[in-house]
């Protein structure tokens, strides 16, 4: 038999995918199910034509940083959206999806045994990838503050990561916690790496991107994604913003990885561009209405939840049960067909808290399943 | 300063890439350029509906291992093409292209300071993806036998890469040669890594994979890609054949890396499968035809190229020449308006060939092509 690596035996399966698969196979047996555990909002967005593009074009590879009449268009709508200025020939890179975007970072900033530092509750594929890079996560338990992260940092440390807004709690970081991040990876020569995949979910201009304060890039590497902020996650369309040398780095392990996102969803994008937009702006309010709702409600019935202001999940507190979160919300699914994502899958600190997601049902649903997790925490303390 | 990894210093970037580039330049000025040097077939295929897809699926994420039909369809394709039994339940994985395939491939088995074999001429990407995962590339020169392989299999061994059929040279794989690497991968307990992206291009049945020989695949992964043998290189849909084991290895690594390809593309090559293979099959036929045309023409003038059959390259020797690969294709280039792919791309070994693509220019420019660049060799012998 072939034999296999350490790392892909180590690996471990996103907590969320693992619940959500036991979503499908009980809707498969007919069980309805109240889901509050997927990472999407469902928005009504139509399909327009595909025979407007460039039947020419969209068959064939493209260049490896993207099409730059669609990078042109993204760099228009960061300097207008968040004041940050770009070359678009330079300093961004269009790939398959946000996630190899942050790895293909991960790997042009880690030698082996590298550090990187993020705080608990994360996102799950963090401290993964950065294990698959062979780095190092230096995870900071929940409780600590942004102000606290120095003591984190070592001679090994490479980078911090911040998801901002975040998953899962909706924390939107301010000016003052951002500049001082910055602070940090200029006095210690690390990059801050910001993941800003909802960025369009915050209302109110209250966003605020590294990449709007630190303007050469030095330290400063952004993601985002074209599919979570146009509801289109499907389509796989991330990018990676920061300077002139990291995104030439980042283009030589995309060619060798990717080569290209799927031309021709670039070019669609690229043409109805404003049109989706159109659609999406409007339920993003919506939804941050829907979000207030459920906020006011949780505190009505007094479920606690980590500080969060934006996207569509919550954080929410399940002390004082006495299972574990895993033990928690498998009960919550088998016993009452809720489906919430485990807080241990976002790090060892979170083991008494669950993720819930308000992107896909209706508010009398989610106040409903809301009532019943309330009831389940009381029920097993 | 942000600071930089080694393997993203170090990486190189396609050759191909980069002459590709410089043609994109020289057109842009509006200069003729007869282009030999693109990775791709230009198939006529139409478009057709996007509209007739599940609108409520093709905007979201699908599985993992992509949408479940589609694997049904491959498995039933490669059952019936290529005799090579799956369950597609377990033993085949959809991602974004085949290179990221194996690049998941390549961290499922490789430790740092592993070892893989690969002969050149290989594909530039291959040494570039095993360092990329921290392994070591061992490449045999191009004048050797498949029967030398086991001298250069040590106790760090733990891949044999091919590519069947080959680019660069065209080659076809004997029945004989990969039962015989098979046999080498059992005795020494590693994997024989093919891929496959060419397969369709290979008329009268002459195809043999590894896999209808290992049908257990204990030794045994297959890449191929949707996006080449369809002719849309362009929209990244490539998959992994492997045993449950290594497909639910390579499904964690998929997970944090690439999440799925995109979904409206895999619901669209679903739908129209036999379609498009209606049009892509005779246009191989015709340009296996065109193929022979070319090898006799290079006969009849007396230019040499390594042994092949199949695909739209050919590897021709560019003895007597004084110059290096990379001086003869940038003064082809400059001086004679003709692009071809060095061959120190594919290896040190390899530098007096140069990869000659004939996927896209029509014969009698080909044949004019091949004129000059014998005479070039002659001017600079």
């Amino acid at each position: 038999m072939g034999r296999y690596s350490n790392i892909s035996e180590n690996a471990e399966q996103a907590m969320s995918i693992k619940y959500n698969t036991i979503v499908y196979d009980l809707k498969r047996k007919g069980v309805k199910v109240l889901v509050m555990s997927l990472g999407e909002a469902f928005f009504d967005v139509p399909l327009y034509s595909f025979a407007e593009l460039p039947i020419s074009e969209i068959y064939h590879y493209s260049h490896s940083l993207g099409i730059p009449e669609l990078r042109k268009k993204l760099a228009d709508y960061f300097l207008k959206q968040y004041s940050i200025p770009l070359n678009s020939d330079k300093e961004i890179l269009i790939t398959s999806g946000s996630k190899i975007a942050i790895y293909m970072a991960l790997m042009a900033i880690l030698n082996p045994g590298d550090e990187v530092v993020v705080q608990e509750p994360c996102w799950v594929s963090y401290p993964e990838q950065i294990k698959l890079a062979y780095g190092i996560p230096v995870q900071i338990p929940y409780d600590r503050s942004i102000y606290d992260y120095e003591k984190y940092i070592t001679p090994r440390t490479k980078a911090i990561i911040i998801n901002n807004p975040h998953n899962p709690t909706g924390y939107v970081y301010t000016k003052e916690e951002i500049t001082y991040l910055l602070e940090l990876a200029a006095k210690h020569n690390i990059w801050l790496l910001s993941d800003e995949a909802y960025s369009d979910f915050v209302m109110d201009g209250k966003f605020i991107s590294p990449g709007s304060i630190d303007k050469e890039k030095n330290h400063t590497i952004i993601f985002n994604s074209i599919s979570k902020n146009f509801g289109i996650s499907g389509w796989r369309l991330g990018y990676i913003i920061s300077n002139e040398k990291m995104i030439h780095n980042v283009l030589k392990i995309n060619q060798h990885l990717i080569t290209c996102p799927a031309t021709i969803l670039e070019y669609y994008v690229l043409n109805y561009f404003e049109k989706i937009l159109s659609y999406t702006v409007p339920m993003m309010k919506e939804l941050h209405e829907k979000r207030k709702a459920v906020a006011a409600y949780m505190k009505d019935i007094g479920l606690e939840c980590l500080p969060g202001s934006a996207t569509f999940y919550f954080f929410v507190s399940i002390i004082p049960t006495k299972l574990t979160s895993e033990e928690f919300c498998t009960r919550l699914l088998t016993e009452e067909y809720i489906s919430v994502v485990p807080g241990l899958g976002y790090g060892y600190s979170c083991d008494k808290f669950v993720r819930i997601s308000i992107g896909t049902s209706k508010l009398d649903e989610i106040k409903c399943g809301l009532d019943k997790i309330k009831e389940f925490i009381i029920k097993t303390s």
